[in-house]
This record gives structure tokens, sequence and C-alpha cells, in this order.
């Protein structure tokens, strides 16, 4: 392996990471929190030293395959999750470097599970940096390297495909460079209107940014303990609501759009079953909340917002699910899984994945009538290419093997295993509430550190999609 | 599909359950219950009047295909269950017929979960015959059928593939007619030397017999509500142990002691992983019942024979689970899905299968970091043929998709989703007891209508590996 250039490469994640930290500064001076100043300004100085260092001389040898693609991604998350959590340690906000992490981790994999009893309680810039940690989270901080840096084009495909999430990455246009930058272009429009709308919904201009920049990466921060609900507002819970389900789509689907290719948006197979999934489930889970005595009214405005909040990986809550009938709750359970489209900074299996593996289901049946007459998977009208169908199944065999392992390590705290389950599920699939006593009600600060440690690990896994993860602690032969 | 075929074929089956239907006459003649014979006689009665009346007279065409032997046997097994449910409802000791129905689908299937709140009021012909149920399930009545029929062997395999555990299912000898003779000899002699140790440990000749029947099919119904706890002795408890630990092993290696080919008994990767599965998970919960304060000596008792009981899907037990550590019950749920080894009477995805996913993830993993230099997956040494990799992958794939549906339509009742998991994986694995509401404890007595015949699926699903099932339902287009 090339650790030059994994060290090179994470030197200008670094780089941004740096700069994504001046702006909680600008936040803080602002709403004259002078105190908070030095939590930032000295962990911007570390990780400006270690940038520097690291990018001192562009290495000679410039290869990139995809294992420096996949470990410099894994180190680049890691690092700047460490990093991160200095600001909340140095203020005293979080003092437990555990917690820290693990709230920070959970804010760049967008789950949006946290260790906080007293959300309320935090400085402007403090909440301000936790929201920004999702929105850059989401899209992710090598694909802004990327649309900022004018680097050789040749090898940076690898690097996308390491942060990018579903079974299939493809570029929008011939350069990496300027797909980045489209993509993200596309990114902070949608963003921006969303603040606007909900400003225009009565929000102030600080909540609107902190819930704009928390539903652009699906994470599920919010500023308020009872999350959505504490505004009580249709309106705003509708904005939110619609927003988050946009950013669960696929975002090459909206440069087709930009371009004029509409049937390639409208005919993309993965973005229809995404919207039937969350029209059924909003239909199945508000008829039951009926049954259960809530008016049409709210049954369906709680259905909504939760479907919409559990699919894309959001997070949010207006409303607490505890008392919901278990049939409903099971179903937000296989939402979590489900997830969100390929490509979007929503978590889960993704929805194209899942199509993939339940077309391979349906092929093996088929398959054992009469092995000669099974044609392959389609998707989009055209036959899927082999790799991608094995890559979908044994993602999913994966991702099985280690929640299981992660549900035994967790099971070893003092919690039933219910909860235990819950906890994994909801950081491997990016989520941030879970069912039983981490329900939309609950936090997990009442975990111990080692599984603390075990859910950072679940949330980067889910985020970057095990392999680049794996790859970076993976024993080495050559 | 050669339908005339298929009914001929379950002519031949149901005349060996009215065959094993005698059984229980002889034993209420032994023991005097007169007053039941009457239950028996009318389902006999019923039985071979279908029995005939599909084998009247023998199909012209009797090609049999894969299709045929799945759907005659998933077809045998739903009639089968149905009329071996009717002594039960007859003779008013399971008046209800759904309760009925499940309590025999849970025999033949050898799950062992029950429904019956008071087990030792039940008479000693209908105690007979549902431990005898889980024998006849064990092996299989298929096979039964294939042992005493003097058929065209030509096409045999299919229909023993149907009703065989596992990824991949071999003949021992060049006949399936003289390779069911072997299963079914090994089975016996197997039974009987159980049944032989159990009353030299001072069980009653009728205890035995009853633990000898539901030990080998490794199912798990006792005559005792407190199952083998109820004897209270170590003697006892190791007997039985040691014995579904051998009926969990492939039925294949016995014959292979037997015609002395002992290096392919004792270089059998599957085995030696199964032994050190259990070994392993036998240590670690001790230690962790050690930890909760048992002495040394109830640890390890409590530990192996729990382990024992779970991996082999028996699902007796001489403790009560519920206040376990949290880490054993987990570790006893992933065992759960382990099972025992492909070709024995065990449950669960068996250890070949899980082997082969397991590699699979290993391998897809290096494939990632360098496509071209990957190996193929072994197994003893050789590769395994692509196909029964494809198989076992999407052998899981399958079950948990359906497992997701189950619960989904269980979690419609009144329990917890950890309750309504808990119930769909007992039976889908085959197991008999779950973990919470409904573990070593409790019975599933409680549930409703719809989730008995939904449970009852999945009994089947798991006992048959989902294909016989799937096909006979699926809806047909040639």
């Amino acid at each position: 392996m090339n650790y030059r250039m994994v060290l090179y490469i994470m030197g200008q994640i670094l780089k941004v990471v740096a700069l994504c930290m001046m702006l909680p500064i600008i936040v803080g001076l602002i709403y004259g929190e002078h105190h908070l100043l030095a939590s930032f300004l000295i962990p911007v100085g570390i990780t400006l030293v270690i940038a520097y260092a690291f990018t001192w001389r562009k290495p000679k040898n410039n290869a990139v395959f995809s294992m420096e693609g996949f470990v410099s991604v894994a180190a680049s998350w890691i690092t700047m999750s460490a990093i991160g959590a200095l600001p909340f340690v140095i203020s005293g906000e979080i003092p437990n470097y555990i917690n820290a992490l693990f709230e920070t981790v959970s804010g760049f994999t967008t789950t949006g599970a946290t260790i906080l009893s007293d959300v309320e309680s935090m400085s402007k810039s403090m909440m301000f940096w936790r929201a920004f940690t999702h929105w850059l989270g989401g899209m992710g901080v090598l694909m802004f390297v990327l649309a900022i840096m004018s680097s050789n084009d040749s090898r940076t495909m690898h690097m996308m495909r390491a942060e990018c999430a579903g079974p299939n990455v493809g570029r929008l246009v011939s350069k990496s460079k300027f797909s980045a930058r489209i993509l993200y272009g596309i990114y902070i429009t949608l963003t921006v209107s969303e603040m606007i709308m909900l400003k225009l919904g009565g929000m102030s201009f600080y909540d609107a940014v902190i819930h704009a920049c928390s539903s652009a990466g699906t994470g599920g921060f919010s500023c308020w303990g009872d999350s959505i609900g504490h505004y009580n507002s249709l309106y705003i819970e509708m904005v939110i609501a619609v927003f988050i389900i946009l950013f669960g789509v696929n975002f090459n689907l909206y440069y087709y759009l930009l371009i004029r290719k509409f049937s390639l948006t409208f005919k993309n197979e993965e973005v229809r079953t995404y919207f039937s999934i969350i029209g059924i489930a909003t239909i199945l889970i508000a008829a039951s909340l009926l049954r259960a005595s809530e008016s049409i009214g709210d049954a369906f405005r709680h259905s909504f917002f939760m479907v919409a909040s559990t699919i894309t990986s959001a997070g949010f809550s207006n409303t607490d699910t505890t008392d919901w009938p278990v049939f409903a709750q099971t179903l937000l359970l296989v939402l979590m899984f489900i997830g969100s489209c390929a490509g979007s900074t929503g978590g889960g299996m993704k929805v194209a994945r899942i199509m993939i593996i339940v077309k391979t289901g349906i092929k093996e049946l088929k398959y054992i009538v009469s092995p000669r007459t099974v044609a392959a998977i389609k998707m989009d009208g055209k036959p899927v290419e082999k790799d991608v169908v094995r890559g979908a199944s044994n993602y999913f065999i994966l991702f099985m093997m280690l929640m299981a392992m992660s549900i035994l390590l967790v099971s070893l705290d003092k919690y039933s295993i219910e909860e235990s389950a819950s906890a994994v599920i909801t950081c491997m699939n990016n989520i941030g509430f879970g069912v039983g006593h981490f329900s939309t009600a609950g936090n997990l600060g009442g975990l111990n550190a080692f599984s603390k440690i075990v859910l950072c690990f679940d949330m980067l896994l889910g985020r970057l999609e095990i392999y680049p993860i794996i790859m970076l602690i993976a024993p080495r032969r050559y």
C-alpha cells in the first residue's frame, strides 16, 4: 500500500475539517460566546499542524488504488471524529472524552444518537458544531476535498467509492472533480431552500440553520430535547419531512433534472420503490394508529413524519413512539434496515441494495424450479452486473454478521437483549433512535464506555458501508 | 408439473403416517386407555382412505423432477400435520383445532414449542404420539418411504433433497433406497441406545421412550412441565446432552465410521467446527454464569446442557434462563441461528451453511482489495461448487426476508417486539423456546390463531428449508 499517499489524502481532508471548525467560531462571535473561542481554536491548531505535516511534500508516487482510497477515508473519518470531539471536552460541555467522541461520531456519520440528557443547556456555538458535523458527514468530507482540489483526476473514483453510499457508484460527468462540485452545489441549494422554508414557518434563524444542517445530512440532532415535536407546528413538520425525503433521493437524479433528462429521473426504479415504500408504510402505520384511537389527522401526521424520519435515517421525532402499537414499531424497524436511496445522504442498507437482494431471493426460487430458464436480475430495465449482485448479497451477509457480533458485545452491558439489539441496529443503520429503552424518548448516555466504542465503530461501519473500516483494521499480509 | 405423481407420493407418505398412528394405539392398550382408541382409529381410517385413493393406480408417467419432489414433500407435511392433530381434538385433550395443529406441526418439524400449560395432565398414549411426531419428523417421513418402498430409483434424489437438511445433499450409496435404509438404521440404533442409557439412569421405561424419541428428532417435547430439570439428575442431563449433540452430527459420518473410513469422519470440517462452537460457547456462558455467582459445577452443568440443547435445536431445558445474564441469552440466540450439522435431525441454518456464508463474507473483503487474486471457497480442503455457495448466501437472504415478514405479522398480536421476534426465531429455527416471555419458562398458548398459523408456516419453512413450502404456495405460470 502507498502509505505516503494515504497520509497525503488524510492531510487534505483534515485541512477541510480545520476550515469547517472555523464556522462555529463565527457563530460564537455572533452570539457573544467569547469564552468558547479557545475550545475551537486549539483543535483547529492541532488539525492544521497534522494536516500540513501530512501534506508538506506531495509523494512522487501518487498512485491511488481502491485499497488506498478505502484506508485513507476510514482513517480520516476516525481522525476527524477524534479531533471533532475536542471542542466539547475543552469547553466542558461534554466533559467525558468517550461521550464527546460518541456524540461526534454520531454527528459525522449522520446517526443522530445522543448521550446528552439535557440538550437545551448547550451553548449556541457547540450546538452549531454538533449540527454541522451532520451536514459535513452527509455528503462526505472527501467529496468536499475532491470538489475544491485541482488534483490529478485519474484515480479519484476509487476514493469517491469509499465514501459514497450504495451498491454502484458512477461519475456524473467525466471528471470526478466536477461531479463532486455538482453534488455539493445541489446539496447547498437544497439546504439553503430548507432553511428559508423553516424561517418562513416561524423558526428563529438559528434554529432554522441547525435543523436544515441536521436534515440535509439526514442526521437527526435537534436543539430541543423533544426534537421537532417542540414546535408543535404542522407546517414545520411537513417541511422537514419533505426535505429529509428529498435528501434521501439519489442526488444523481437532481443532476438529471437540471440537465433536463426527465425520463432518467422519473423512470428510476429505485426512487419509485422508495416513494412507494414511504406511501405504503405511512398508510399501514396510520391505520394501526387509528385502531389505537388517534384521530385521523394525528394518525397521518405522526405516521408520515416518523416513516420519513426512519426510512431516511434522519431520526427526528414529532411524537413518542414508545406507546405505539407493536406492529407500527416493528414496521419502523424494518424501514431502518431498508434505508434511503443509494447516492443520497441517508443511511440503512439502501433501497437499491434491498431491491437487488429481494430480486436475488426471487431468482433463487425460480432457479430451484428450473435452473436453465432463469433470466438475469434487472434494474431500470437493464441487467445488473454480476459483481453488483454478488456485492449486494455479500454486503447484506457482512452487515448481519457484524450486527450479531456487535449485539453480543453490547449485551455484556446492563441492558436487555431488545435494548442491546436496538442500540446496535440504530447505530449501524445511522438512525439515531431505536425501540424500547432507546426509543425516541431515550438516549444512549447510560451505556458503558466499552459499548459506546463498539457503537462508534458500528456507526462508522454503517456510514462508510463496512469495507473502509474493515480494510483499515484488518491484518495486512503484503 | 406431474400432479398425478405428486398425489401418488403423498399417498405413499400418508400410508406411513397411518402406520405410525397405530403405535399410540398399542401404547393405549398397554396403559389401559381404551377410551382413547377411537381418537386414533378415526384419523387412521381417514388417512388410509386418502392414501389408497391417491395410490389406487400408479401414474403411467412417473417422472419426478425437483418441482414434484418439493411440492409433494410440502403437501405431505401439511396434510400429515392436519391429520396428526385430530387425535388431540377428538380426545378433547387439546380441544381447539388450531392449538392441536400448532402442537402437531411443532412435533413433526421437531420444534418442540408447545401451547400446553399443563403438559403433565396428558394421557400416556397422546403423550407418546406427541413425542413420536418428533422422532418421525426428525429423519423425515419421506426418507422412511424411500427406505421401505421398492421404487424406481432414478429420480428419488430430487425427493431426498426436499426433506434433507443442509446446503448439499449426497447419496451415501448409489441407490437412494439403501441410503435411506442405512440412515434409518443408524437413527434407530442411536435412539434405542439412548433409551437404554436413560432407563439405566433410573427413568421409567415410558419416560425413557418419550425422551429418547424427543431427543432423536432434536425436538424438545418432554412429559414434564419443567422439562429435564424435573429429574434433577446430572447423569440424565449428560446422557441427553451427549445424545442430542450426536443427533446433531451429519449422519453420513456415522456411515463412514461404520465402513471404517475414519479420516472422512474426523477430518470433516463442519463437524469439527460444530464441536468447537459447542466448546467455546459452553466456556463463555459458564464464565458469565460464574460472574452471576453460580457455583463452578452448576455453571458448567447449566451452560453445557443449554448450549447443547440450543445449537442442536432440541429445546430441552435443565434451568430457567430468564434470569441469565443478557450476554449468555444473546449467545444462545446466536447459536439458534447457527444450528447443527447438515444431514442431521437438528435445526437452524446448519453449521456448513454458516461456514460457507462466513467464508463468503471474508472472500468478499479480500475481493474488494484485490479482485484478481481471490481463491475459491474451500470446505474439507476442496473448492465448494459455485452453485452451493450461491445457494447458501441466497438461503440466508430468503430466511432473513421471511423472518422479517413473519415478525411483522406476529407483531399484530398483543406481544412486544422482542417477544414477537423471539416466537418467530424459535419457530423458524425449530428450537422450541425463545427469550423473554417465550423463554424456557413460557409457552406459546397465549398467541392468537392468526399468529399460530403464521408460526406453523415458519416451523415448516425452517424444517423443510424454505423451498418446498414456497414451491407449494407460489403462483404457477406453467
